[in-house]
């Protein structure tokens, strides 16, 4: 049990921030009032606070710059580039000037509250070198409304999307040497923001840090797809109705680990997470999942992912699978549906032979085909044949996605990031 | 959408953990399992790497001593003493020696876990001076127990609770000059665990911290009791059946923060967490929630708070609250509930004017009277009279708890640090 700041008194002094000068005041609810008025995200006072400014940035580049790993060898997220992004905020003085700097550690009060509350959310995103030298990113405009929707939840500030992807491309910019050129490679992006308010009571962060750091990533499969299998897990819930667990917040995977590794210890790669006395198929925790399969009355083939409840990760993938989906194989005859899905109407299929195939999109793995489910007790087939790693649709999801990654074909979707920065 | 750690590939290297030798492995399968078993707590192998050893402990004492803050001034976690414990733990050598240091910043990876995932947690605790002079803690067993459970749920090591509590005692003994000799006063023990390995991988934690800090804090309320109103939240849900919201993690605060927002602008002290189509009353984030009411049939009354069903704080406060309650309250008639209580049913009973007294308990304010809550746009009131502050049952229990943690009962509740530290 710890003291709500809000309430929290000692003579006059009701409440402080760091790095904000005190504010004496009269009386809490008066306190209250004010601080919950400068925090909401629908409201104007925070909008007459300095923005994020793309042309205050100040880069100063390493004396040191790192040796490449070989290509081979890299590791996700083990390894990082030259430099990282960082740009403070602060509930006085709004978004301060960015700063691209070394690669560095992070000095924090033990107090900070980053520590011990989770003030914490992240975005996952990759640059791309084109065959034409190029070098793109992928739709960030979706990672910039999931990452404004993760801070408003979590009641960090937020930020305008075009001018921090203008600032992540001068990061990539710089730091370009680090993208290998081969297909499948990428430059990872991490944008984290974190509070850093260093105080303990429990309240809005009256402080922030927004950084960006990147790692070079080689392919997910680098010698072709490999099929993997889920253990269903029905023993914890991972996210419900009214929670958070579509934001992209570090609260949502922390409390994952236990059930993925009860999961590994039985042979599984990962767990697939049900929710409630229906057992609907959610997701896999760091992948949307996917189930093709015939209609039982039509014989006709359908996608299907659950649908935007709340409880499902708000995913790029995810989403670019269903746009495509809905483009191109539609008028092919199938059907796209963002519905429920049982895992006993999946197992059921499954006996029956309908299932065409299953797999988990995300930015990682692009797609990531599903063997089996182990569930119940039970191993769910995913219509895999034995000696094939992969179905149709996640070749086909694939090779689209990474043409437009990789700026075979020319598409919205897919932006230079000189053109990024000349059009913020 | 993040790559699974477990699963990532490249070449020979499958896994690795900063601090920890990489371990070439063959199939993706034999590591997972490896990484599995190292990791659960019901694990053997986990316990042959070494434990926590209070007779490492090195002391680095300041050479800057802090100047005291004036009691009057004192704000909670705000201000810290001179010192921290810190202990360090990897995956391939256990915990490390322990260390007393002057407070200072950490300096960490931008990369580490703790700042992506929300591997966090931590305890709230207090240290007391008493009337003889000594320094004492209230129940650290009980902190320990819910430490090593938070810890566990989110693949974090666990600890020895004796030797932990032992290296605590001493870090309280070198900062006792903080401690104010007056009755309300306590220094308030953060204990913190966090995972700090520098990847981005998502997988257990290969290395972690465990520190303490410590806030000199003054009486919740200065100048006697303040009731406060609450807000029943219906439209966000703090916790769930099967999630983490019975552990002390992270990340059940950070979400907490909007809804607290919101119920504050309407100006609302708190917000009530509500569970479920039938409204369950849970607890308010910060403290469990106590209800004495009156039975409608033999008037009868009763002291009621929520069952610990996964989805409330294992409050040290709540667990003894019903400890005295079923001690000293029973003989006297009362009824001691551990019961699922609805909003209606608390409403109706405030209607027909059986509501005695609600109240908060937690370590910061020992129990917190309501005088009203907010629900679907009625205020219900909860039977403290205008010109009072706190109920009956309230004011005992602070007198009986306070008169425990400050040493005028003696109660084995109650230790004093010197034992402590010579019985570990």
């Amino acid at each position: 049990m710890i003291a709500p700041k809000l309430l929290y008194r000692s003579g006059s002094q009701c409440f402080r921030r760091s790095r904000v000068p005190s504010i004496p005041c009269r009386s809490v609810a008066k306190t209250i009032f004010r601080r919950s008025y400068s925090l909401q995200t629908d409201d104007t006072s925070i909008k007459s606070l300095p923005g994020l400014d793309p042309s205050k940035l100040s880069v100063t580049k390493t004396i040191t710059p790192k040796e490449l790993v070989p290509s081979e060898e890299l590791v996700f997220g083990r390894t990082f580039t030259d430099h990282m992004l960082s740009i403070e905020w602060t509930a006085s003085e709004g978004w301060l000037a960015p700063r691209i700097t070394p690669y560095q550690n992070l000095s924090l009060d033990p107090a900070t509250c980053v520590f011990h509350y989770a003030f914490e959310c992240f975005e996952g995103m990759k640059a791309y070198r084109t065959a034409d030298g190029s070098i793109r990113l992928f739709r960030p405009n979706k990672n910039m409304e999931r990452l404004n929707k993760s801070a408003a939840r979590i009641a960090l500030p937020t930020v305008d999307g075009k001018s921090f992807t203008s600032l992540i491309a001068q990061l990539v910019q710089l730091d370009s040497r680090f993208i290998p050129d081969s297909r499948g490679y990428s430059l990872y992006l991490r944008p984290t923001l974190i509070g850093t308010q260093r105080t303990l009571g429990v309240g809005p962060p009256g402080s922030a840090l927004l950084y960006v750091i990147a790692s070079p990533v080689g392919p997910y499969y680098p010698t072709g797809f490999k099929a993997i299998s889920l253990e269903a897990t029905d023993y914890a819930v991972r996210a419900w109705p009214g929670g958070v667990g579509d934001k992209k917040l570090g609260a949502n995977y922390a409390p994952c680990i236990v059930p993925q590794l009860q999961a590994a210890k039985r042979g599984f790669h990962q767990n697939l997470w049900l929710f409630g006395e229906d057992e609907y198929v959610t997701e896999v925790g760091t992948m949307n999942l996917f189930v093709a399969l015939r209609d039982k009355e039509t014989g006709k083939p359908e996608l299907v992912t659950a649908p935007l409840d709340g409880t499902i990760l708000e995913g790029v993938t995810r989403d670019s699978v269903l746009a495509l989906a809905r483009e191109r194989m539609v008028p092919k005859g199938w059907v796209v549906s963002e519905r429920y899905i049982r895992m006993a109407e999946l197992a059921q299929a499954s006996q029956e032979g309908r299932i065409l195939e299953v797999f988990g999109a995300g930015t990682a793995a692009v797609v990531s085909p599903i063997r089996k489910i182990s569930w119940k007790g039970e191993l769910v087939d995913c219509g895999l044949k034995k000696d094939v790693e992969a179905g149709e649709v996640a070749l086909q999801m694939k090779s689209w996605i990474e043409g437009i990654q990789y700026g075979d074909e020319e598409h919205e979707w897919s932006v230079k990031i000189e053109t990024i920065i000349n059009h913020r």
